[in-house]
């Protein structure tokens, strides 16, 4: 049997970064937990919480592209720095906190990861407390504070990460940018929803910002950053990863639809109910529209958006989408994505194993799942 | 008639902190204004909504103390760093709006600043376009995001300040300190409501996170340790720091009940609709019980937390806070509190004329103003 992996062994981090990450972020949060004692019991209570979140599931796919980008650009695994970009990285993931604790306090989602969403979970205790005031108001202001925690406690842990103070400067870019670049592409979500626009257009706008830039683009430039890669080598990372991000947010939307319950962790059909403006959804309506469909029409626009929606409709939905060719052709973009990003990472100068890697990555992050 | 004072004037910055504090982050923000709009116009106009926000008041307290706990650690006006400091300090301000925009979501706010609060605005702007879905829920959404980027905004602000890396390294820990602590005052003040906490002890506890620790102690310790002040002088600013800052806490829960509505930019008794728990209230119904006054004590319970209560009924809990000596006892407390700042002020080894300014800002932000 194999030694356990640990810190500064490369088969251990190349092998296992999701566990490696987890560990960092346990130890942060171990560390903030015995602080937030120090201020109130009460509030130590609120960050097992948040704690419970972080560490409660996730693929810690950020981290991941930021580690292979780090990598990729002739990061040493085996070096002196090591440590501190592994905790760099792992910051990630309390942005990505945020944005899911914040997200589903919008949208109202009752679940996620297989659990109570944190608004819902703290309306429950203000219930069975028997507090006084709305529980939902109680439930919406913890999940506003804690996901605001997790964002600058995100900030902390980059900055007090211990990176050298060059490749602390040099992260500095992509971290800014992906943060505006998340809360646009949220806002912007929110708003295409509310105008119901039914564009491909700005189906495509929305994942762009919400998911290439956020999810892959960004953290394989902050790794790229933090190795000190040059220009071209972080330009063709942004192009690969803007590609494999659209492509793996278009399988997202179809696993809204098509997916199991068991393996999303959320009921099925909640994407239409939410009203959400996926490329999957615009395909639909524009297929039915040019092929003077428009009773097919009627029925998708009556369940994109309707909170009532029952699982037989979207039954009914999900016939529509393979029958109008809808699916395929959000397959078939995928496809050309995926090609589009592995040429691209192809033509750039990437360090083995992280080149085969992300290659590997791309293939996975969008491969048909159901 | 002097010259237009500029960065590096020492009497300048030192006469007018808070209008140096308006134009930095007034460059600040039209430079991601400018990045927004490449993003999306949209998502320019939402962040126009933020600027305006930041910039539409707000007496810059928090920059203001940090200043003078810059300048009282022997930070120096005419030198080179200035200009990066008066940065940094400027970023409290985006932390500041962070923490306006989701307390008036929280509580459910209309007004802020004679203005509507973004989340109320953004829910008319939805009611004006005719959008889909609950005007409500479109603010929510724009209000989190909005606060959202307010707190990341600000990481980026201190960080791009341009300090010199071991000014940023000593900022680090009371700029991190301070966020965490002021999102625990937030969470204890939200539970303290909820669990109808009417004791003194909690009364107090939660201004001395979200008042006492954010607004006046860590500013200052903040911008002493840019200027590199040792243990002793940290220490004594932050005893100052502490009891100033529940000073000001208490005569702001006065003026929540006996201000002026042109003045404070709310309404008359907010405060007591809203349900917060102050010493005010808490010492009220302490001296109720107290002198055997259970029908006062009814009374009071009965407007605490009560959103329907009528401006006559405050005016009856306005005459029972002063004929209870609730009023005089907080109006002691404040003396008190402000008498021993200013002594451990008087004896801390502080540069002139931070010593003096500080003197008095301590008597201005306490003083009685009705």
């Amino acid at each position: 049997m194999p030694p356990t992996p640990d810190h500064g062994s490369r088969t251990g981090l190349d092998l296992d970064l999701p566990g490696h990450v987890e560990r960092e972020l346990t130890s942060f949060l171990q560390r903030r937990r015995a602080e937030a004692e120090l201020i109130d019991t009460s509030f130590a209570d609120a960050v097992d919480a948040l704690s419970g979140f972080v560490l409660g599931g996730g693929k810690r796919i950020r981290p991941t592209f930021a580690w292979w980008g780090w990598r990729g650009a002739g990061g040493d695994p085996d070096g002196p720095e090591t440590p501190s970009v592994l905790r760099a990285l792992s910051a990630l993931e309390l942005i990505q906190a945020c944005a899911l604790v914040h997200d589903d306090l919008m949208d109202d989602s009752a679940m996620r990861r297989g659990a109570p969403t944190i608004h819902v979970a703290f309306g429950e205790r203000h219930r069975a407390e028997a507090l006084r005031g709305e529980p939902e108001r109680f439930g919406l202001a913890a999940a506003v504070l804690l996901g605001d925690l997790a964002l600058a406690w995100a900030d902390d842990m980059l900055f007090g990460a211990g990176l050298p103070p060059e490749a602390l400067r040099r992260a500095a870019e992509p971290w800014r940018l992906m943060r505006t670049e998340v809360l646009a592409g949220q806002y912007l979500d929110v708003l295409t929803q509310a105008r119901g626009d039914e564009s491909v257009e700005a189906a495509l706008r929305v994942p762009r910002m919400k998911t290439a830039a956020y999810t892959v683009e960004r953290p394989l430039h902050l790794g790229a950053a933090i190795a000190g890669a040059d220009e071209g080598l972080v330009e063709a990372f942004r192009r690969f990863g803007a590609d494999i991000g659209i492509a793996f947010q278009l399988r997202d939307d179809l696993l809204g639809v098509f997916g199991d319950p068991e393996v999303t962790g959320k009921p099925a059909g909640d994407d239409l109910r939410e009203g959400k403006r996926t490329l999957l959804v615009a395909l639909g309506l524009e297929h039915a529209e040019t092929s003077g469909r428009h009773d097919a029409a009627g029925v998708l626009r009556a369940a994109v958006g309707d909170p009532e929606l029952t699982e037989e409709r979207v039954e009914v939905v999900r016939e529509l989408l393979v029958d109008l060719g809808a699916v395929a052709a959000v397959e078939r973009r995928i496809d050309e994505l995926r090609e589009a990003a592995l040429a691209a990472l192809a033509a750039a100068p990437v360090a083995e194993p992280a080149a085969t890697r992300l290659a590997e990555l791309a293939v996975a992050a969008t491969r048909r799942a159901w």
